[in-house]
């Protein structure tokens, strides 16, 4: 069997295998996503998204005369926040509202507008998302809720069918709004009461609660706002397409999603990896857990999906993902207008000794390193109390102390990020020493660098000319930081290629599937399973049918004792459980025991079978897999095996298609690793051919999404390769993959 | 053998053995813990802080006539706090300081004082002690640094001397003061900027800054401080002094340390024991990593302690161990002056979807369930978006809505503690729903319960009358309240007995120890570990020690096929890394080219010696053993065995004494423990016999500290019981226990 042998070692550079079957289906992922994204998408969501958020012209319909409901205060907020366009509120009797004028119906507007607001009832929305269309609207929000949340799939549907018809894009329903605060813009046209000051960070919200609680936070930590968009319902458009238009967007530094659903995740993949290669895309997913789960579904009317799935989409996408919201913006802070940390060492430099020594814990946890910053800075501190790092300058540092010690650390070609802490007491000369920070940072602009402020009822949110975020406790700030540099690690790691797999019988697999769905979905037999995984050159240890205690015996001399005798039923799942599995049999006699025994569990159907194979020298036992997701497509699983799997959960998934660089992290990635690598004179496992099982297994998902569920456990080292010993498949048909043009990108 | 039987079912309450050896050895800790620390600490203790913590009069040195510096800031602060006492600047030349009369030495003073603050050059601190203390003041705070942190730990020796002998207590040196919000009291003796406001939680800090951070934060969330005590570097006045201070003061709701070290681990696990019975007990242990620990060192001359040893001492002693400072400063908010939750059911009720998914989420990651909420209760939610749990009211919900659905979900019987969640937007009506929220709450005092304000800038920190915390996100208000469920839930539970064992020779343990260390500390050979082991009836595998092929094949058929063949080597620690162990051997042949190997590894050595073993069926392989922590005691573990031990980490220690409780609890917290109840057909673990294996450590422990390392790995279930299949044991000679009444106490 050829294999990607010698060129998969870790640390070389991936193989970029040469086009054979299909250009884009071998390419090198960092070269193409991009290039896919740019030609096929990027251009037309610029240009269907520019009425959304970059209007020339807005009109508001919905909005009451006393001033009071959702859109009235929607046109209060555009017309305060001072849109640099036309705003028309359209309203049947009124001349005036919010003291702009107002037109009977969208016919009358001295131009056709590129985007309208609808706040008006729910039975209503139809007919002026219609009028609006036909009086040459380009986009619309829809704030009124009331469409597939509360169970109306169908008015929601209605809705997007009449915004096609007039070529419009359409926010919600059932949403807030959006807002852009890029100076040329300055629209404000949502009902959060907070508006958010200008600043680089694009954010998009499925719920209108998660949203304004960000705004509120990023108002109250200075946090600057770029766009922002309340999705709603994502009847039209979504994540996906906020994505592909932020990716071009010069305001957008760093994007924010919360989302609770994925219409099309392997869409989502293709973008935001594109995206984050780009620029941070950092998200909160709600519903990881199975109440979180169903509090959505009862909201947001979406499909719930799993959170195996997506925590593989976000890893292999680059997507930061953070598990509070707190958590997020605190992140997003750290990478909005800073540098990315070229690795993973951090400066600590305070005037408080706990507050170093809590600083040191959260970079342990965050997977920081505190190096020593060297002799020369340790000279330049020789008055601090403590020069190691984090560097200790004593209660009673004054602004100059600080000053240098930053310096210091900065320049000392030890750290990758800096963090500033500054605990002031009744003695501190608070305003001198915050200046101070602020100008040795201002100094270092190449430097990741936060601040940790305490003892202050009322902190400075930033510090410097840089605008240094300031935090409250140091533990946030090292964690944000750390999660900016595990990012950055992300960025400068190749993606890797999807290499070219010799010894594949891609028709072979394929007939075989067809002919055995012919019998309906199901478990299959083992040999027909290893049939299946022969045709993609998947390595099992022997296993032999018998039909007698004489023939198991036979066999088991002709494999070498110690041998397993084995039911191979695809209903018994899980064997050890059900006495149908006798292992390290040493003898004839104790071989005819046990196929006596397995033979009498299976009788009487037709389907099962008694099996011998050799047993394995011991070694470490791994496991390895497909799941088939409907929504996100397939998933391959590495992880420990053995009968421990589930409960030791030390498992990775990938989706598809998994690259050379996928592959190798996924066994790196295992708890496990230094029992792979030869644990206390264990047989080291071969991860090269281990490597090339997964990168097979992902191709094999590819070609037949029909396997639903593959199951290689344990799959066991032997001196050459891995096998495995034991394998369950279930086959089920799919209907059209949702995706089409993914699918054919992979 | 006999055991602890059928008396140890988990659920069953624990048995309390009668008094044998001694009463106090065998006793029920519950009632216990309490009456020790009564009889013999708290009045004392009580008797000497109240001079430091609720002084009558207070005199300052080091205060400057610029009023700049640390000890007029503190003099400034007395007395703008409004002391309740007498305040008495001492100065050799100032008529007055802050307006209030100063005197010239201690001996001019009008009474003698309570309490002294002293903040004078480190040079003078001992001379200026010295006259306090003639002059009769009964406690201290030294303010100035420059002890031993700075590494003169001769100087601060001295000052205890001199408190010492004038019979006064100390709090520092190194430190920023005390503080006590007591209207009584009213002593704000700190030179923190913030003073708190008054409330329920005292607060102890081994670090200035942590302290300082916590006050600014508490005062930011409105979280109210009883007292805080800046430790410094903990000359005298310890975090324990303080827990048994607080113990039986009305005023302290509940208590919070941040500690870097313990001086005296063993008193901490009793006091706080004792302490977590009555009210909440939390920590934030500074230093957890290897790097943090460093610092630490490097700040207050603290010993680095394992942070598996705080772990352990902390969960046994119901201390609310949290990760950062803002985790432990939210479960106060939840915890002070409000009931404890009866249970892990949470309700949720907002306007926000989004929070809601947000809130299920973090309710599964605290081990909370979101119960359904019953048929009345959802029939009064028939207006809610939904009327599942989270109930989700919509963003319309006017302050009614929340008024009846809180009604409704505190009233269901279907819920522990309860969330409220209000996300604002332009068209709510905030102080009505505020308030609102507030009533609906104070309806319901008997309810834990927490709530979320998103949206606005300036959010309240309390809602009601019954202060209900209000937080940003629902992240953190969920976790809270997870981490005071699971802290009730500790309350409640049995800390069990030390049981009586029967079977066990103390006496002949205590000899063989003791002619064993007369060769010197080190490993002993496992035949010297059984024989110990064997005097606490603790079952080992048997194990044959041979001196010959013919030897090793007689001994193999006499133990019955298949068998192992090993060194006796106490210098190889991981056997199955060197060659010199053969397990699953067959037949003759095998064992004597197994025993041929073996010797020529251990030949030359008189120490090393070649044994035969039986092997056991497959089945769960555990890991038991003993570590000794010079400051902490021995620790007893219990963990997953097997090769993978080190690599999946699911091991759990306890301190003595190990209870029976203690010893369940160990074996039903590993994350392996459906592998012990019999998983896919292995066979199930004797639990009971688990049990006592762990108790018999824990008494063996508790007699021979000189055991330093025990390693029982793998221990096996056999048909009646567990069995240690290899072990390893190091010897070492130990000091006087530092605590001589804690280990009576045991």
């Amino acid at each position: 069997m050829l294999r990607l042998a010698r060129r998969l070692a870790p640390d070389a550079p991936m193989p970029y295998a040469d086009g054979v079957v299909d250009v884009v289906l071998t390419a090198d992922l960092d070269s193409t996503f991009a290039d896919e994204v740019a030609e096929r998408e990027r251009a037309a969501e610029r240009m269907s998204l520019r009425p959304l958020l970059d209007p020339v012209s807005v009109a508001i319909v919905g909005a009451s005369r006393t001033g009071r409901g959702v859109g009235a205060e929607i046109l209060a907020s555009i017309v305060e926040g001072d849109f640099a366009g036309a705003v028309y509120p359209v309203h049947p009797e009124a001349d005036t509202l919010a003291g702009v004028e107002a037109y009977p119906s969208f016919a009358q507007l001295p131009q056709p507008v590129d985007l309208v607001v609808i706040a008006v009832p729910a039975p209503h929305v139809a007919d002026v998302l219609r009028e609006a269309g036909a009086a040459g609207a380009l986009a619309a929000v829809i704030v009124t809720a009331g469409f597939a949340e509360t169970g109306d799939a169908a008015a929601q549907r209605e809705l997007v069918r009449i915004a096609r018809d007039h070529d419009m894009r359409l926010v919600g329903p059932n949403c807030l709004g959006v807002v852009n605060t890029a100076r040329s813009v300055r629209l404000q046209a949502s009902f959060a009461l907070d508006a958010p000051e200008p600043g680089g960070l694009s954010l998009a919200s499925q719920s209108g609660a998660v949203g304004i609680a960000a705004l509120a936070h990023a108002t109250r930590t200075g946090l600057g706002v770029h766009s922002f968009v309340f999705l709603g319902n994502k009847a039209d458009v979504s994540g996906n397409d906020l994505l592909a238009y932020w990716y071009d967007d010069p305001g957008t530094k760093a994007v924010a999603l919360y989302l609770e659903s994925f219409g099309n995740p392997r869409k989502f993949a293709r973008i935001a990896r594109a995206v984050a290669r780009r620029k941070p895309v950092l998200a909160v997913k709600g519903g990881r857990s199975e109440p979180g789960r169903r509090a959505g579904l009862s909201h947001t009317a979406a499909a719930a999906t799993s959170d195996t799935a997506v925590d593989a989409l976000f890893a292999q996408a680059g997507v930061i993902r953070c598990d509070t919201l707190e958590q997020l913006l605190d992140t997003a802070r750290v990478l909005v207008d800073q540098p990315l940390p070229h690795g993973h060492r951090l400066g600590v430099v305070g005037n408080a000794g706990g507050a170093g020594v809590l600083a040191a814990d959260a970079a342990s946890r965050a997977g920081l390193a505190l190096l020593d910053l060297g002799e020369r800075a340790r000279g330049r501190l020789a008055c601090a109390a403590s020069a190691a790092n984090p560097v200790d300058l004593g209660a009673a540092a004054d602004p100059g102390a600080f000053a240098e010690a930053l310096d210091a650390a900065g320049t000392s070609g030890a750290v990758d990020a800096l963090v500033a802490v500054f605990a002031a007491t009744g003695t501190s000369d608070v305003e001198g020493t915050l200046a101070a920070i602020g100008d040795a940072l201002d100094a270092m602009p190449g430097l990741p660098a936060a601040a940790v402020v305490m003892g202050l009822a009322d902190p400075p949110t930033v510090l410097g000319a840089r605008q240094v975020p300031v935090f409250a406790f140091p533990e946030s700030a090292v964690a944000a930081l750390g999660r900016a540099a595990d990012y950055a690690a992300w960025r400068t790691r190749p993606l890797g290629a999807r290499p070219d797999l010799p010894g594949i019988d891609r028709a072979g697999a394929r007939a075989l599937v067809d002919r055995l769905l012919e019998h309906g979905d199901g478990w299959q037999t083992a040999a027909d399973a290893a049939a299946i995984l022969a045709c993609y050159d998947i390595q099992l240890t022997p296993a032999i049918r018998v039909a007698s205690k004489g023939e198991a015996v036979a066999a088991a001399r002709a494999l070498g004792y110690p041998v397993a005798v084995k039911a191979d039923d695809p209903r018994l799942i899980h064997k050890t459980g059900t006495g149908t599995i006798h292992l390290g049999l040493t003898d004839a006699h104790e071989v005819r025991i046990a196929y006596a025994e397995v033979a009498a569990r299976v009788s009487g159907d037709e389907s099962a079978a008694v099996v011998v194979q050799p047993m394995l020298d011991a070694g470490v036992e791994l496991a390895a897999g497909i799941v088939h997701d409907p929504l996100f497509g397939s998933l391959v699983m590495a992880g420990l095996g053995g009968t421990a799997t589930d409960i030791m959960d030390d498992k990775q998934f990938r989706l598809l298609p998994v690259t050379d660089a996928d592959a190798v992290s996924m066994w790196r990635s295992l708890r496990s690793l230094p029992l792979l690598e030869g644990y206390r004179g264990s047989r080291p496992v071969d991860t090269e051919a281990l490597t090339d099982l997964l990168v097979r297994l992902g191709r094999l998902a590819e070609d037949l999404p029909e396997i639903a569920e593959l199951d290689l456990n344990p799959v066991m080292p032997v001196r050459y390769g891995v096998q495995a010993v034991d394998l369950k498949m279930r086959l089920a048909r799919v209907g059209d993959e949702p995706d089409p043009v993914a699918r054919r990108l992979r």
